[in-house]
This record gives structure tokens, sequence and C-alpha cells, in this order.
């Protein structure tokens, strides 16, 4: 992953990973069929850490407001705990079919963020001149941004980066005082 | 800048560039030096537009909270007009000396930020229980995030983004009910 993240997918050959691993590029072969496949196996990683998330019981029951939140704090979490894997995930284009099924699989994440958002417009707990989808995005731009600068061996811990997301997001998107009702 | 962000600036070839724009090597050598130059005038665009941001009236006079998010709004105005030019920009990472040059005036413009959310603090409009550095680069990743789905033509206005992003953000950034005095 760190060679992925370092000179791009596309700009790694097999020959650059058997270096950097030390070992050749049959035995690299003996466990995955090639690049496509460590690719894969990768995002899929950091998509079924993510999945995971939003069937959490906290993701699945209660007001939805507080099931968003707890999406956007344990997503951050999985974005902490899995940084290379999320950061390859990201920076997917789309270019081959292992890439699309990524993409596809993080737009189905997207939807039931989305989900979420709108539940809680219809509960009246999210002020409702945000367009779900709209917010969606900004707020998962807000989380997802974090793999730019974050660096485990700084100390700031997952939680704090947490709890810093959801106080400038959600005491915007709570309905409360300056929102309309 | 779209073959550069379509393949990379590493991936793009001055070869590559002729081809695209249909001319000769040496028509384009008649007028920047190299790919080096190319990339200078691009980012060094971007960075002028975003330095005029901060250098406009209301980004100096007023209260630091309405010139903070007077910054906020003109910066997506400025990512959506100069996208390809912006985009670049972002996905720099200190390669070359150009790069590094880019990056140098990007955290010049990240402090600015961060001194306005500093002096919002201070002025008891924003909530002091965020960490300004922290929250500019929050702040700033929701910005910097609509790079990644912005399509000018699927007729969303850089003012409704601009009004989401307020929304979100600010709504939670600005003192009020449910946050610390």
């Amino acid at each position: 992953m760190r060679v992925f993240n370092e000179r791009g997918y596309e700009g790694t050959s097999m020959e650059v990973l058997a270096q950097r691993l030390g070992i050749t590029k049959s035995a690299i072969y003996y466990h995955v069929s090639g690049k496509d496949e460590l690719l894969r196996l990768s995002v899929d990683r950091a998509l079924d850490a993510l999945f995971a998330v939003v069937e959490e019981e906290a993701s699945t029951t209660g007001r939805a407001i507080d099931r968003l939140e707890h999406v956007v704090r344990r997503s951050i979490e999985v974005l902490v705990a899995e940084l290379p894997f999320v950061t390859l995930l990201l920076r997917v284009r789309g270019n081959t079919r292992v890439e699309r099924q990524a993409l596809a699989r993080r737009r189905e994440f997207d939807l039931v963020v989305s989900d979420l958002v709108e539940q809680a417009e219809a509960e009246g707990s999210i002020r409702p001149d945000v367009d779900p989808a709209l917010t969606t995005r900004l707020l998962f731009g807000m989380v997802n941004s974090i793999i730019e600068w974050y660096r485990p061996s700084r100390g700031l811990r997952a939680e704090q980066v947490a709890d810093a997301v959801t106080k400038i997001a959600f005491d915007g998107l709570r309905t409360g005082s300056r929102k309309p009702a």
C-alpha cells in the first residue's frame, strides 16, 4: 500500500513491489494473481471496515441524527486505523474493473449516509434547507480530507479529530438558534 | 491543465502536451522553458486568485467571523472558476522546486485563514473549544473536496455550494445554542 500511495497504482510495477518487499515476483504471484488483486484486497479492506460501521447497532437504531453522527465518528476511526488502505481507496479513479467496483461500493456507502441525512431532516433534527446529497458530499469531503494531513506519529488521536469534525459540522447541522426550524 | 490532471504531472511528457495541443514541441518551448514553467504558471494562477481573495476589503475589515466567512465563500468561487488550476494545485506533492514553492504558498494561505479563526475566537464569535489549525484544515478540507465531484455542466452554481458549506460549517462555528460560550 505504501508503494502504491507513493508512486500511484498505475506507476507501480510488480517488479518494484517485489524489490520493496525483498522477495521475488514469483513469490508474490504464489499468493495473488497480480497487481489488480492486490488493489482489490486493499480497497476491500477499507470498504469492508466502512460497511461494518453502518451495520453497527448505533448506526441502525435510535434517532437518525445520532446514527449519522455515529457513522461519521466511526468512519474517522476507520480512516485513521486503516490510513494507507483508505488513502488508496480515495485515490481510485475508475480506470480498471477493480477500481470501478470500488467506486460503486463507495457510492453505495454514500447512499446509506445520504439516506440518514434525509431521515434526520424528516425527523426534524437537521435543518431542512440543505440538500441531503450535497450535505453528504461536503460532510465526507471534510472527513476524507483527513488523509491529506493526518500522521499517526504526531500524537493526535482519532477521537480528537472526530470531536472537531462533529463540533464543526454537527452543531451546524443540528437545528438550533440561527437555523430555520 | 486537463492533460496534467488526467495523467498526473509526472506522467505527462512535452510530447503528449504538443500532440494534444496540435502543435510542435518547439512551438511550446518558444513560450515556456519547459513542463516546470507550465506547472508554475498554472499553480500560480490558482494561488494568485486565492491571495487576491484574502486582500479584498471584506477579508480585511469588520469582524473576524465575517471576514472568515467571506474568505471561505470567495475561495469556493475561485475553486469553481479556476477548477483545473486549483485541482492541479491541490494535487501537488512537493517533488520539484516549483511544487515545493506552491506548497509553501498554500501553507501561507492556511496561516492567514488559521489567524482569522484565532481572531474570531478572541472576539468571541467562534466557539472557543476548537483548535484554529485543525479547524482550518477541516474547513478547507470540506472546501477543497469540491474539486472531487464538482462539474460545471451539472448546473450547480458556486453560490449554492458556498451557501451549503457556510450553513454546515458556520452555523457550527458560530457561538449559539448547544455551544459553550
